[in-house]
């Protein structure tokens, strides 16, 4: 009421004198740079745990060169992992879980780390990867920042203990599976029970029940994709140019130095907008504003704006900016599509696909895929718009029209988009753990 | 298949010599503020004619102050328009098209703007908006840049002729509508035949319609909303964030220094993402990698990512970034919930939605367009992700359960996504012209 009164005056009074107007005052701008770990989660919304996991894991470490589907070469690497459960006496009970983007091998707490992990209502007695009956083990991804080797490992071959940087070979989803089995080859179990994972983790699981069918008993592949489809590509291309245009990146060299931390929360404030859906956001943000009391300005104004900036700047201080780059770039190139590699990637370079007809691409997707016969479970999400429910029925279809009689697909109604892996414990539990109990 | 061989060769060595092994070379990275306006555009699909238009407009002045809804004035203003067809005796054929937020008052070519306007095909003799019957005049939106008073105009209480900067007001689209009807005044038009708009036009469409009911003879609002949703309102703060992190953007006041172009190109990369569709990108670019002679890297690889790139470089020239971000903020905080402003928005400013349930805000959104009572035409685009279809729906319901009985509601199927207004001749074309042209 004041306001109005305030401005009607205002107003009058520049009617009789408009040249003494005052001039207007500076809107009011966010500090974009402004990184505050401890800003006050937004609440209202079931968010997925993820923490910069620094200890708690055990490590597979390989006195052997891994040269890259594209021709890097790791002199030497390590794979960082968790497990959960017991092994059975002839290793036959063990699940390999594959993570996504930003997860670590922390899926569960357990005594060496009380943490919730990313997948901590999924695992454990009686629950949907049940520890009374498997062994779970969970894997951080080669070219990760959790352990395994990746951008931010010190590189070897260089003398003064430098960082690989952006030295680090670009990595593919074949490499990381290769990896793995390297893992399990060392571990000395020779065929997995199951291989599950969902978004890049079940682009992984794919992938590996491709490539070493006879070691794969059942595959699981949740919000995956069997190639990324231009509009994830183009989601998580504006993500890395946002980062790399931080001058702080310097090319991937700035362990000695500040790291890219305006990047890094520009480029998950990005990422969060693909991770949930709309009809989420309508229940839970609409159009509430943070302070309703101010005028609008240029600070962050909507609760949806506030929630959107914690998330960018809680995630900067648990993943490293190349890693976020090399495996958003490997889910870029992700492609099943006939001839995939070999289990030794350097006899088998995927050739590029020139442009062809929408048939005759799908023929070589279902080539690519026509290894996998095992039973396999595709769960997709209808409001999933970084992996859309077409991708899971265009997987699930390739395997049937491949002569695959055991595959069983689902869509979800839930609201949560892409991140509905990460809270459904209802939905997705119930069909995981059905999958890896029955008896086919 | 030399590099297969070379590969093999490489990992023998390594195998007698691991300590030998060179490093791996820096993966490429792009040069991410590298600005070329003149990079290639990516052949293949319709893209919408936007050009930075500095004349061949008019200009209706006015010497009066402008209040804007949150507060601040503007002591003069300037609303830059064209037009097209000839005005009739009583002044009663007007059609008032509305820009969306990267449009100028250029919809049309005519003889001092040779170049093709946004609709080119949409206005002329016996089309959409036929010049044979109508004067159709479309103006630059207060807080633009395309000689229409907005942040980067002289602020004309300065002393030393610096521009406005981020000391523009706040805007509304009640504000840029309030604007225009100012300048029908001017121009003694007391009733338009047609208000028409898309996009953020549709919004200006809808508002006008609601506050000079009276002076409104049909509405069209295509691709629309009656309130942005936070998805949109996400989408958008991404771009704002990204553009005011470049510090060449210094808080708005860049105008005697580097704009910030970089910063442009990043917020324009994720604004395209938001105007097309998956299903537009899979027909058009599918996987198809740029350079398929060379190994990945980090820069534009595949085909949609040099096509981004290529869009954002073309932007940072043709528009002002104080104008985006006043503008983005502006369709972000339209809402046509009761209680809307009246004509004179200082006395009537609009309160903040509090949480409340769905069925009182539909109640709200209804009672604030209950003055739409004339002809209107709502045309929505099922692949549109900026604007989904169920927000034009939104609007239909609201006007029909308001008491409206002419209420067309057209959804088209069309792979343009977002972007549909400016392409799609045949379908938005007819719709708009059965509207403008029937007797109701």
């Amino acid at each position: 009421m004041f306001r109005k009164l305030q401005r009607i005056a205002i107003r009058q009074f520049h009617r009789n004198a408009p040249n003494l107007l005052d001039r207007n005052p500076i809107v009011r701008t966010p500090i974009v740079d402004k990184i505050d770990p401890r800003t006050k989660a937004v609440e209202g919304g079931p968010e997925p745990s993820y923490e910069n996991v620094v200890s708690g894991y055990s490590i597979s470490t390989h006195r052997e060169t891994l040269t890259m589907l594209h021709g890097g070469v790791l002199p030497e690497f390590k794979i960082a992992y968790e497990s959960w459960g017991e092994l059975n006496e002839d290793k036959s009970n063990v699940i390999l879980l594959h993570t996504g983007l930003s997860g670590s091998s922390h899926a569960k707490s357990h005594s060496k780390n009380l943490h919730p992990g990313w997948w901590e209502k999924f695992i454990g007695p009686g629950l949907a990867l049940d520890t009374d009956k498997f062994h779970i083990i969970c894997t951080n991804v080669i070219g990760g920042c959790y352990g395994s080797t990746g951008p931010s490992s010190v590189d070897p071959l260089a003398k003064n203990g430098e960082r690989y940087g952006t030295r680090f070979p670009i990595v593919t989803v074949f490499d990381m599976v290769r990896a793995q089995f390297k893992m399990l080859d060392a571990m000395g179990i020779q065929k997995l029970h199951a291989s599950v994972g969902s978004s890049m983790g079940g682009m992984q699981s794919i992938a590996a029940a491709a490539m070493f069918p006879e070691r794969v008993g059942r595959l699981i592949a949740i919000s995956a994709a069997a190639r990324s489809h231009p509009v994830s590509i183009a989601m998580r291309f504006a993500q890395r140019q946002v980062l790399m245009a931080d001058p702080n990146w310097a090319n991937g060299f700035y362990y000695n130095s500040s790291p890219p931390h305006l990047g890094m929360k520009l480029a998950r404030t990005i990422a969060t907008i693909t991770y949930r859906s709309g009809p989420e956001w309508e229940e839970r943000f609409g159009r509430v504003r943070a302070n309703p009391e101010e005028e609008p300005s240029f600070v962050p104004d909507f609760l949806i704006e506030t929630y959107l900036n914690h998330q960018g700047e809680k995630f900067c201080y648990t993943y490293d900016a190349n890693s976020l780059i090399y495996i958003s770039k490997a889910m870029d190139m992700f492609d099943m599509s006939h001839p995939i590699p070999t289990k030794d990637a350097v006899l088998g370079s995927q050739e590029e696909s020139p442009n062809c007809s929408k048939a005759s691409a799908l023929e070589k997707l279902q080539k690519g895929m026509s290894t996998i016969k095992m039973p396999t479970l595709i769960l997709g999400v209808q409001s999933d718009i970084l992996f859309p429910v077409w991708q899971q029925k265009e997987i699930a279809d390739c395997l049937r029209s491949g002569g695959n009689e055991r595959v069983t697909y689902y869509e979800l109604d839930t609201i949560y988009g892409h991140d509905t892996f990460l809270i459904d414990t209802v939905n997705v539990g119930g069909a995981v753990k059905g999958h890896l109990e029955m008896d086919y």
